[in-house]
């Protein structure tokens, strides 16, 4: 197997990440985050909002509809553009990418040459009506990024937050792509999370703000724990930028199947602001309280996927290692390495046996670590089973409670990563784990 | 102006939720929340995942595909009776929901009498489409409750967590219902966000489960600061059950509009799980380890709304008094009084004048203090209108950085709901804080 099939594997069995609607089928390639996997998706989440929102003076959060008023789609430009070239087999009426087949090869489904169409547009914006009627008038479609929203709304973000610029509007959400061929687990998928920011500002720092917002992103990914060295920056070719946009990085990740997009980091001018103030009729711009200039404010937009980093996070934290079972023979032991703050759990109270006097104390002890931390409470099987249960989740630290206990208040903490056991006395506890975690 | 004017206002006017893409002209009754609005509801989220996941082992969380295979709904109801009865005005096609007109009365649009159909059902769930074409096999639709996907996954989560009976399932994520008559703000919209859990349960323990989640309810809107005075059970009358529940009971709020439903508890017996191993084929079961029963569990269904949820916390924090302004005159203080969690904003910055001086001790001072909290740097106009803009978004502490403070190292804190200063130290400045909020 590879990394890849032991990842989905496992993401499967110890519930981060089950194929969606499992019991009917499924469908398309759509997933849903188990309890595990939507501690860690709620994690990196945390962690963007605490590095990018909280912690700025110069940024603010929205959280916008995810359906919005076809005009600005139709202004974005993605009712006219956002398609893919399709062609459809005449005989059994299959529909390919044109990109990705040999229009000159046999149907894969029906096997008739030469009965390809010419490729065709496809809108790959999810359509929906909105109210009773399934009219013309009455088309809406899911947002097909979350973007638009913090351009849309600058004048009510901008009147309400008093912010000057520089400043920056990040927002957290689902966004919905009607895509031909998604893959690759969940790399690719029709409805997905992304985070993004509009980092509004005056043309004449763009370049500053560009290498402080590549920064950002690479520290952002130390942080959540993803390998730096599987990172690649991208910088894309002047040829192949969008006509807008004067400067963008995508940032890729070697996942197993080949170096492709994580993140991506655009310089889009005032192109969008622009835009939207032709297409609307309402003026989109700052001036500025020092110097009076009146200006449509340039911006710089880091865009991050939430489901991309989950699946980068745990490919990285991804480890095997042999080591000597209880009875001498070498074993593998998979450890997901989680950075702390990364981990769906982050205690395991494993009582020694499910007797009574050891479930009194193991018990409460778990309720108390709860009011802090995500715990898991697990008596049953061996407890060289329990830890490597544990380590495959990647919960950096197991607590036993065993009969000395019970004598001398104290309790084994166990590390993920080292396997060194410690006794700590439970009235301790608390801070020591507040310490590590 | 009654409340709910005042406080749609305000939500606006401060950055708590806007008209969703207003600069073009909105989209009938969406919303976005703004700056301010995006940190309260995420206050809610946080609250109720750490109340009723992270502090409690008998819980565990999913965050489900917003589509599912649409057997899903077949399976549970929606696509065949998930409707309003409609009529359709015969001259002018305006449709009306069948029990909100006369039947015999004029239309409301083009005034001609007699020309209403029979009422037809209207499906509300949001249709869409999945890959290349439309067509009906290609039919999908986002989930009208987030409800399904926890029956759906039910032998994932089983089987990945190794929870036992009694053990719940929550979740938290976006529904959607093309409701034909929307409207009173956030409290009815099309597209929504809920927070629900399915608690399942051995049948014999139903009413002392009830009872327990009926408190946890009450519990938890203590806790976020819903006026608990508006808040009433409707227990729902036997003849108006769902003929699977044996008890429900409605928590209503008194709206300024009426007293509507804010929240909903259902004992649902086994009719989900069982309908779902129907449909799907797939035994939905569960063997007790210790009696070796197997049954299909019952679940208790406590369901929140987020939206309702921003709402009835913003109308039960609204308060207006009146105080005496800076020139003596009789003047009223809008504050909204937010619990401290709940606060978009927990601490303001506001140094005395905009000068070198004092911004060189203020800026830090916020950088600071946003590593544990959101805060709001604020030097523009008086200090007395500076206070008013955070009492009006509930800000708890606001903190005056003067010229004394170059003297003495110390700061006014300014209590909100008091409106008592009190000189801190800066040194001891996050231990204050940290105790208070």
């Amino acid at each position: 197997m590879d990394l890849m099939e032991k990842v989905v594997q496992l993401a499967k069995a110890r519930g981060f990440i089950f194929p969606g609607s499992d019991i009917y089928g499924g469908l398309a390639n759509s997933w849903d985050y188990g309890p595990l996997g939507v501690e860690l998706k709620n994690n990196v989440k945390r962690e963007w909002w605490t590095m990018f929102v909280q912690q700025r003076l110069d940024m603010v959060g929205i959280d916008a509809a995810l359906i919005m008023n076809p005009k600005v789609w139709e202004a974005s430009g993605h009712v006219a553009t956002f398609t893919d070239p399709l062609v459809e087999c005449k005989n059994c009426h299959e529909r390919y990418r044109a990109d990705h087949i040999d229009l000159k090869a046999a149907c894969a489904k029906c096997g008739k040459k030469g009965m390809f169409t010419e490729p065709a547009a496809f809108n790959m914006m999810m359509k929906t009506w909105i109210g009773p009627k399934e009219e013309a008038s009455a088309v809406a479609y899911f947002r097909p990024e979350t973007a638009a929203a913090m351009f849309v709304d600058f004048p009510h973000i901008l009147q309400s937050s008093r912010k000057r610029v520089p400043f920056g509007v990040a927002q957290i959400g689902k966004a919905f792509r009607n895509e031909i061929t998604p893959g690759n687990f969940i790399f690719r998928t029709r409805e997905f999370e992304q985070m993004e920011i509009e980092y509004f500002i005056h043309p004449s720092e763009w370049q500053a703000q560009f290498e402080h917002w590549l920064a950002q992103m690479h520290a952002f990914m130390a942080h959540v724990g993803i390998d730096t060295k599987r990172v690649h920056e991208l910088e894309v070719a002047k040829e192949d930028l969008a006509h807008y946009s004067k400067r963008t990085v995508d940032i890729e990740f070697d996942y197993p199947f080949g170096r492709k997009e994580l993140y991506g980091l655009a310089y889009r001018t005032d192109f969008d602001l622009s835009t939207h103030a032709k297409h609307s009729g309402k003026p989109l711009t700052y001036t500025d309280p020092v110097t009076n200039e009146k200006y449509v404010p340039h911006v710089i937009e880091p865009s991050f996927g939430v489901d991309r980093t989950v699946l980068a996070i745990m490919l990285s934290a991804y480890d095997e290692e042999t080591v000597n079972s209880a009875d001498g023979e070498a074993d593998t032991r998979i450890v997901l390495r989680f950075k702390p703050a990364m981990a769906p759990i982050k205690v395991a109270i494993l009582p020694l046996s499910k007797k009574e006097e050891l479930s009194s104390v193991a018990k409460p002890l778990a309720e108390t670590l709860a009011k802090h931390w995500r715990v898991d409470y697990d008596e049953t099987q061996s407890i060289g089973k329990r830890y490597r249960r544990q380590d495959e989740i990647g919960t950096p630290y197991c607590i036993t409670v065993d009969f000395d206990t019970l004598n001398d208040q104290s309790v084994t903490v166990r590390d993920r990563d080292s396997m060194k056991q410690e006794r700590v006395k439970i009235a301790e506890l608390e801070a020591y784990l507040s310490n590590k975690l």
